[in-house]
């Protein structure tokens, strides 16, 4: 098999350590496993304690010196932030090495500027942990997809909320009690906002539309809705009505008669999401993630693992270590690599406007309980060419009436104009919430 | 991107067709997909009319001829059967030309034979399509687990049985009866041997074996139990015990210590199983498969989709297509390829003689109702060392006592001992069922 393709790990934390484990042990694995050999590795602080045993000279505290040693043809970066690991990043497809990522926040920022660099140094980068830790769908899409013409990709791609909202719904725990939690037993940050707010979940679903839909889209402008607001109280009627609450992250084409020279409208979002009970991605509960995955002719795959974790995400950086690996042994390449996002810029797409996403609506109000005011609700959607799925009243004895309504699929613009009529009448004290319903 | 790739399609029936109409739509999918020319089309029968539009002097009756037409590059065998499929992808391996195949038939029997003659001559032979459908699983075990130990691999992949089953959980219909409706409804075939005994998942676990553990195993030494002899008052105590019953496909390494030098020891089986309603296994309904891979460090991941199928199974033999296609992008390559099985023979595996298989067990027993019945069939078990999880007296009123027993783990050597003296006591008057249990 020849001389072994030497690694450089940028970082030895959570994901770092368990890629230095699975190289440490390459028994039972692909046969491949044994031909990488780790030859650096960056750390911040060189006094701490690490899980994994090294030789001390492996170990330096200056990440440029693990792209720039000679003997490092891959490097991985699992150090995490923004800078310096754009930097590193761009530094080593500037030497012509190739890189492996975990690192959804600057794919999902810096992922064109990455992806023509690589394409211009004729490198490959490889981002597989970067969304839903050990589960294989950045390949699937890139490749095992191909033949389809995808609709729609949606998914459960953060394993903090997930877990949050699971014990929310099977013990009717308050949200603020279950992030305590899930923050002592280390599955939440002690600054849970990435997480809890929808932002890791936007970069994820940015990273995947490009991927999908073949075009990149601006990440910051996708709508985000995290979970930070939710009320245990709307899990509950959820439960009751038939559904599961879940942070669902989607991403469909809005016309799918568009013309491929046109820009593709997309229609990607983060949000709060009422999940039917007999739907595939209902049953997903725990920090476990799960990806659907929508298109002609396949009709519906779905992907369900492990969305973090050390030895899932390892797993992932792994199998792209691999990749490479096995490109390598194909010989010498005389043609162009095919690098991460090339695949996924032939297309121009764009967001669609909010107010033009398509989708059925929870919502809960809280109105005096005088009689009709359930009618008159359901004449003010009516009105406005909304059609209704369910109307209940549930009894709040703090908060006088509570009025759930389920729409049918209706633009966002109009479902605004529903709810501002709505909430100025005198009866309605006001909107309590409002989610996305499958 | 250079001249087309030149594809020749071996059967133009439920897949072909689908591989067909998916090469002449390009627009949406992957922009390689325009870059597939479709050359050549053999079928039986020239008068049969097509769902697909295809220019006369494409199609031939003659296999021969398009493996041997110097315009087609890559071969898709999806005719099905052992013969000619099995000599056409010989000679098109010979011929230099890339296989793509959907036949696990062929694969599950001459793997090894295609696998030695491929590497040879340099060539791909990817078989995406032979084992769930339009899920991807052959390209995950192959590369994107390949960090991992896998421990097992296990599940539904087989459409037809799996309707089946649904039905008779959710309706409570006869196995006869359903089989029929399946039939008309074209989810099962004239004749439902190779799907309702088992066989095809057989030929199916038999190729995830391979590439799971990394060597080939004997596919006629696979113990099988097709679901033809199932009754439906074993699946209705499985849903009255929170159980569904699935016919399963396993393979599972037994002794998880074993020196990679030494040959692999694993237990490969396909029986009708009951899974506890909170397996993530236990909610594929339909005509779904799904495939549950566990290893280390990545713990659990699932595939699910549509398992057969015109459009799910041409989206995969389209995968297999657009990543011969990218390779060849590549440019010319010098080194050797690493074809189809090349992976999976890096390390010998055998499979245990069935009695070393462990598994819990699922009995149900016909006795006399006569008080301590159930104590006596319970001290048979215990006097044996094996532990028992549920013992349960079920009232059927035509056939006397019905007793069912769940086991915890136990060699099948051992179960069938003690099935042995319990079917000899006298107020026992058979063993009317034995299922595997998750
Ligand atoms: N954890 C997961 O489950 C998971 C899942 C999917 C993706 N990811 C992604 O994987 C990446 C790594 O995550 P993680 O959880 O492994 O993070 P982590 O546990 O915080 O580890 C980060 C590592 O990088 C090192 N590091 C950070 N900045 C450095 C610098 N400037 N110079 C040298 N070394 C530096 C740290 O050194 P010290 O140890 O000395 O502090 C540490 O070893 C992130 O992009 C994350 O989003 C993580
Ligand atoms: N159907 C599925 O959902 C599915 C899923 C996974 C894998 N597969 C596999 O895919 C393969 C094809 O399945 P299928 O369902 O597409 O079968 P099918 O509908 O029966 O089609 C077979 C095609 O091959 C042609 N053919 C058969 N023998 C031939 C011969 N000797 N010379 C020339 N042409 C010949 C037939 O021609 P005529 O049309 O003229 O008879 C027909 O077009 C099988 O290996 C099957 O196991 C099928």
């Amino acid at each position: 098999m020849g001389t072994k393709l030497g690694i450089g790990l940028l970082g030895l934390g959570t994901v770092g350590a368990g890629v230095a484990g699975i190289l440490q042990a390459p028994e039972g694995r692909h046969p491949l496993v044994a031909e990488l050999e780790l030859v650096r590795v960056a750390v911040r602080d060189l006094q701490r304690p690490r899980p994994i045993e090294l030789r001390p000279s492996l170990v330096t505290n200056n990440p440029q010196a693990v792209v720039d040693d000679p003997s490092v043809q891959v490097v991985v970066e699992v150090m995490g932030g923004i800078e310096p690991a754009r930097t590193l990043i761009m530094r080593a497809i500037a030497a012509g090495k190739a890189v492996v990522t975990a690192n959804k926040a600057v794919i999902a920022r810096h992922g064109e500027e990455i992806a023509s660099a690589a394409a211009a140094a004729g490198v490959y980068v490889l981002i597989e942990a970067a969304v839903g830790g050990g589960i294989p769908i950045i390949e699937p899409l890139k490749q095992s997809l191909g033949g389809n013409r995808i609709e729609r990709v949606s998914g459960i791609i953060n394993g903090t909320t997930n877990y949050i909202l699971s014990r929310m719904a099977q013990e009717g725990v308050a949200y603020d009690d279950v992030l305590k939690t899930a923050q002592d037993l280390g599955y939440a940050e002690a600054d849970p906002a990435a997480d809890v707010e929808g932002f890791d979940a936007a970069d994820k679903i940015a990273i995947l539309t490009g991927l999908a839909f073949g075009g990149p889209v601006d990440r910051d402008s996708i709508p985000t809705q995290g979970i930070n607001n939710l009320q245990s109280r709307d899990v509950d009627y959820a439960t009751q009505l038939g559904y599961r609450v879940k942070l669902l992250a989607i991403a469909e084409r809005l016309n799918s008669d568009a013309q491929t020279s046109q820009s593709l409208p997309l229609a990607v979002r983060v949000q709060p999401t009422m999940i039917p009970l007999d739907h595939p991605l209902a049953g997903v509960n725990g920090v476990n993630n799960a990806i659907l995955v929508e298109g002609d002719p396949i009709g519906r795959v779905m992907f369900y693992g492990p969305g973090a974790g050390s030895g899932p995400t390892a797993s992932a950086v792994v199998a792209d270590i691999l990749n490479i690996a096995g490109i390598r042994q194909l010989g010498e390449i005389n043609g162009s690599l095919d690098p991460l996002l090339a695949a996924s810029s032939w297309r121009s797409c764009h967001l669609v406007d909010p107010s033009a996403i398509l989708q059925r609506n929870y919502v809960r109000f809280n109105a005096e309980d005088t009689p009709g005011v359930i009618g008159r609700i359901g004449s003010c959607f009516g009105d406005r060419g909304i059609s209704i799925q369910s109307i209940v009243q549930f009894d709040a004895s703090d908060a006088g009436a509570e009025i759930v309504v389920i729409t049918h699929e209706i633009s966002q613009g109009q479902m605004q104009d529903a709810l501002t009529a709505i909430t100025s009448m005198a009866e309605v004290k006001g909107l309590a919430a409002h989610l996305s319903c499958l």
